[in-house]
């Protein structure tokens, strides 16, 4: 099975063209879209997204996501093996945050030319390179076939969360429709913590809110920290949208302290 | 095969998270969207498309449908058979119309934990309930494992239709792009009567018209009545907007009087 | 493998009716959207993503499209023969490109109603014509079967590029969201002519150009010819765009003359 991430949108043709490539080298394989509609190259945003769906897909899914503004410059190709699933896509950050979902294990560099299309363009990798990698994979290629590997990916601020005694400082990932404020921290980060008051500085503001488990738990119109269902850490406003009320967006620094 | 319709859009990981939650369940099964571009709690919109649909799809299908304002709500879980196919969603009229057009035979609460996710949220059940019911009842669980029978599902105003000697009472359902009046009158309860002259009322018109079977057999701008493509009466203007030129919308009653 | 390309949009059940007919037909196939988001009966655009799309995909896949503003007229449906796959849809131009991308073979008038819905609308033979065409063929119908050899589809403008000695001349085919000038001509109609210097005539200029491969080997802003990822001839400003500079759009004539 392959899940499928852009921000190609489902006017122009890449998308089938992918799955074109990858139904011509792998034609019994299952290919599931996670979204194509992602803002061009909001990498961030599609992080989340797909860090947000992959834990519900079956072990050993293989998840290609094209997110990709370094196409055609230096920026490296990755294949990368988790302990449930396999990742194909740029080494810009995109994949970083879903693969620590899944147990990030090894990375590797895709640079083996038998996995790619005869003729590579240097303006669509999705096509040339990240589509065939998928489908060699998915059809039992070990990662380690695709190219040597890499130590360092790059591992973007918003994958990133800074541990010291009692607290943990992490960025806002997302802020959802309903003025969610959805964090970068983890709920494995934060287990058996619930029903505690916790310390969160977000921009100017110093809060101690409840950490709860449902919006309802907060008063109209108050603010409750609680896992989301997407597994991150979010700041919500029981009826109202919390976003507004602390002037919180995507990027911020937070700061969470348990007492 | 399982389909799949919701308002959640294809720009969020809700959509490929449901499809994740079925593929582990039933990795062999084949997902067909109809559509996630439904207007948010458009519930009306929803059945009339999902009853427009379900009868092109093979027998024994399952059609999964979430437009769920109530979700985390006391309003019930469901899982429909019918004599050509499986329904499940939530109980607030969804898929009454659906369920009727393939032959609605027993409800079932859905209320076996056996058959959802081991995690319930209390804002996504079209995760957490209704895609692994889908995928159970796909892979061949009878719908009674599933909970206690429902003698009384929501049946909601436009999924009813009232008989008289000679005459039916229904609402507008739908007004489409064309501007033709889209009623819940099913093709059934009309059978053989074409070619007659009818009386319709329809808000503070009352219309003696043709029930034909195609638009041009009206004089151009003039009313006819006929069934649509989607097996519901319809009330057309041949070249023109019948919803503008009578003032209708989704929601108007209707009455059809045969002579 | 069936493809599906239309001007539906995914709001509407129509592309879902369309994959239910295929199914009930043809339960075992695989069903790719190529896309549904074409403008209403803009033919030319859906033509060129089709053309795009199709050469990825695997030998023998079907390819079922519907930009369809005469369905209900006089106008024909076809099934297409070509080297490396099949064709459904109908006689106005929109298969033309595509097919000739895989080599197109034969084409023939489908009238055999043993391969349709045994009931056809006059308004959507998307549902009732081509998609039923389509599960047979891929299930193994012999494109005779499905009714007479046409000898002359319909040729429209955009799908003709005239031959004289030393040059080409064909039209602008569409213009994409960089400014980008994509022509009709195939990348197989000057083929080995890259490198040198072209006359291109195009609106009232008349422009020598490096056929070159590259955008970069452009300097700033300044006009290129290449062939695109979609394999048609293009004119490209590196970094800017060409269509506003050389007030070039769909349909504008176009002369190539090489030296």
């Amino acid at each position: 099975m392959i899940t499928l991430t852009s921000d190609f949108g489902l006017k122009d043709p890449y998308v089938a063209e992918m799955k074109g490539v990858i139904l011509t080298i792998n034609p019994k394989t299952t290919l599931i879209d996670i979204t194509h509609d992602i803002e061009k190259f909001d990498i961030r945003k599609a992080a989340f997204t797909l860090a947000s769906a992959v834990p519900y897909f079956p072990d050993g899914t293989v998840h290609l996501a094209v997110v990709d503004p370094g196409v055609g410059t230096q920026r490296r190709a990755l294949v990368i093996q988790a302990k449930k699933g396999f990742f194909v896509g740029p080494d810009n950050g995109l994949l970083i945050l879903a693969a620590q979902n899944l147990g990030m294990e090894r990375v590797y560099h895709l640079t083996n030319s038998k996995y790619m299309l005869p003729k590579v363009s240097s303006t669509f990798h999705g096509r040339d390179i990240f589509a065939p990698a998928a489908a060699f994979l998915e059809k039992g290629v070990q990662p380690s076939e695709f190219g040597p590997e890499v130590k360092a990916p790059i591992i973007p601020a918003f994958a990133q969360v800074k541990y010291s005694k009692g607290s943990l400082t992490g960025e806002v990932l997302d802020v959802d429709g309903f003025g969610n404020i959805i964090t970068n921290i983890n709920e494995k980060d934060v287990a058996c913590r619930e029903g505690k008051t916790v310390n969160v500085e977000l921009a100017s503001a110093s809060l101690n809110l409840l950490f709860g488990k449902a919006y309802a738990q907060a008063r109209r119109k108050e603010p409750i920290l609680l896992v989301g269902s997407h597994g991150f850490l979010e700041i919500a406003l029981n009826q109202g949208s919390a976003a507004e009320k602390f002037h919180a967006k995507a990027g911020d620094k937070i700061k969470v302290t348990f007492a």
